[in-house]
């Protein structure tokens, strides 16, 4: 195991109905908040409507912030910092998926700064503290309500850039399992091969091979999300299903089963990155095609652990016979697994790996080399 | 999954060596601070001064608090709250095991109030607040470093109860592998088995059957535990081994696997308390022979969940054969798992389930008769 330093402050207050405690918890870190969202269905829901009434029914004047884009910009992040200022509110809450979490911090941190908030993001400058972020989040995914990370991009530059600091977890999450039911059968099935990849891509890259806890607690957590996915995907109005998905995801990302392992080199989410600007294609649905081909790649390299990952979790022998169930178990689910299935085809995958080096120099770990042989795998 | 609350602020501060930051840990918290231990033997080894030299050159000014009893009492954390207030000390430094650690939240939140800390055990009143922890502990087991729970016993009443408050986390936990490696082996077994049944407890008697990402997280550490210990015990110099040792004992306790899982009856704790209090053998000693009996009579009320624990984490079919598996695992260790081997009879069955009673009013979920079936099951 490697030295490591975790905290993770969050409040989580989970549970059928919590939503409706999102005024209290405001409440208690300030009397005015940016009311951070992306779409408007949350009006057409009504979630939008009850979440304004819990707030002002616990005294907390908002101020409205919506249109996050799916991949959240920091032009939209300034006009956050904007109202903040010059409502002088004190607390960010951000009600949607990952992107209204994500640029619910980057407001929360730059509104504490002088300086532009993309400076976070280039790494020229370190956030030195935030107003108190609370998160309701209405989608099972990317683990934002309980960490530190957050992604923005720049439209005009074309990059597409996340940050960590301590003082970005949020204070307060609220997951209400319920807020779940009605999402859409592609997107929770993305939700799961997301949160698959949150564990695995430490699991299999973090630095520190030798981590025999780090690793039980990684296949208990695969584990517990296969049989989730098996009982939600046919049924998704079951709450029981939502409620499992919705922990399984926030606990995959919230430090404590990676801490100790390491640096990972997330080639997976590298890669997906550049498919999705490539195709539009949503981020679980490229993670599903790129996962199983980056695994037959590193597993040439590192068999014995692919050889556990295809016993321990998957229930079969030999590293490839792993992966092979893995990628029929995303293919039953209705997820696509191969390049083809996203419109591309073999000549497109120089395009994919010249398009990751224009945001990671040399493509990381793997090199363009690397890249297009998983690439191939992918086909 | 049932609803929940979450929240654990501490900081882990894990790794080789690490204890000498504790100066630079404790300084941000406080310019001085009641250090709190058991035994002179910290002196003995050298550990006392490199802790003080620590302090010392991070400007920690410090009052000595040593003498902590193996069941720390009452009157002991008085006179630790008497010497935080003569001289205004603004931190709560533990050096040691669970004791230290527990004397020290119960000091800490003692200090806060004007009350007598002993109405926090009885229940009469509850911690408003705390001075800040900190905890360097020296063996692997109780999990205290990680969690708001704590213990004293008070010795004019015979009475020995717990509390937990939100302020009581420990602010910052130093956890260095290097401090245990002198710890004796069956301390070291005591460890893995106190481990294990605070990941049991839950896992089995927790209100909540329908929790498969908790059961799936319980399964993987307890797992861990086992291999860690299959390594450990047989060669007690090996840092792996003590570094995976430590962050299965920390994780065990620290909430995120029982999230969600409801109360549990902490009927085998129950037990080992009062076993413990009529042959002083150790906790982890009392708890090696309760387990197994337990398990044997809770799995004809639950089977499904015991066949799942024989399959799952003892890689056998059947509860029974599970139980049988894990009570040569403990006892390969070299864990007693007899009541004899405590130089118990069936005679003392009834003064044990009897001494029970005096502290858990009808004996919990068990009840007299089920206490003595337990027991019976132990002999």
């Amino acid at each position: 195991m490697q030295d490591f330093n975790y905290r993770n402050p969050t409040q989580i207050i989970f549970g059928r109905g919590k939503s409706a405690e999102t005024g209290e918890a405001v409440s208690k870190l300030g009397k005015s908040a940016l009311l951070v969202y992306g779409k408007e269905s949350i009006k057409r829901t009504g979630l939008h409507g009850r979440i304004q009434e819990s707030l002002a029914s616990a005294g907390v004047r908002t101020v409205d912030h919506g249109g996050v884009k799916p991949n959240p910009v920091i032009s939209h992040v300034r006009e956050g910092i904007a109202k903040v200022r010059a409502e002088k509110l004190e607390v960010v809450l951000a009600v949607g998926g990952g992107s209204a979490m994500d640029e619910a911090k980057a407001i929360a941190a730059g509104a504490a700064v002088d300086h532009d908030s993309w400076l976070f993001f280039t790494g020229e400058k370190r956030p030195g503290g935030a107003l108190p972020v609370v998160t309701v989040p209405t989608l099972a995914a990317t683990g934002s309500e309980m960490n530190g990370n957050f992604v923005i991009a720049d439209s005009e530059s074309g990059l597409k850039l996340g940050t960590f600091s301590p003082h970005c977890y949020p204070a307060v999450s609220i997951l209400d399992p319920e807020l779940t039911l009605t999402v859409p059968l592609e997107q929770t099935v993305n939700g799961v091969v997301d949160t698959f990849s949150h564990i695995m891509e430490p699991y299999f890259g973090g630095r520190e091979t030798d981590a025999p806890v780090q690793d039980r607690l990684a296949e208990g957590l695969m584990l517990a999300l296969f049989e989730t996915a098996n009982r939600l995907v046919p049924n998704p109005q079951d709450y029981r299903g939502r409620a499992d998905m919705f922990w399984a995801s926030t606990v995959a990302l919230c430090g404590i089963v990676q801490a100790g392992r390491g640096m990972a080199g997330w080639e997976n989410h590298m890669l997906a990155h550049s498919i999705g600007a490539l195709t539009d294609a949503a981020h679980g649905a490229c993670l599903a095609v790129v996962m199983p081909g980056w695994m037959s790649y590193a597993a040439l390299m590192k068999p014995e652990k692919f050889d556990q990952f295809a016993q321990r979790v998957m229930g079969v022998t030999g590293a490839q016979n792993g992966i092979a169930q893995l990628k029929l178990f995303f293919s039953r689910m209705g997820a696509p697994v191969t390049l083809g299935q996203l419109g591309l085809k073999e000549k497109d995958i120089p395009r994919i790996a010249d398009n990751v080096l224009r945001s990671v120099p040399g493509g990381g770990s793997l090199g363009r080399d690397g890249m297009v042989s998983v690439l191939k795998l992918c086909l």
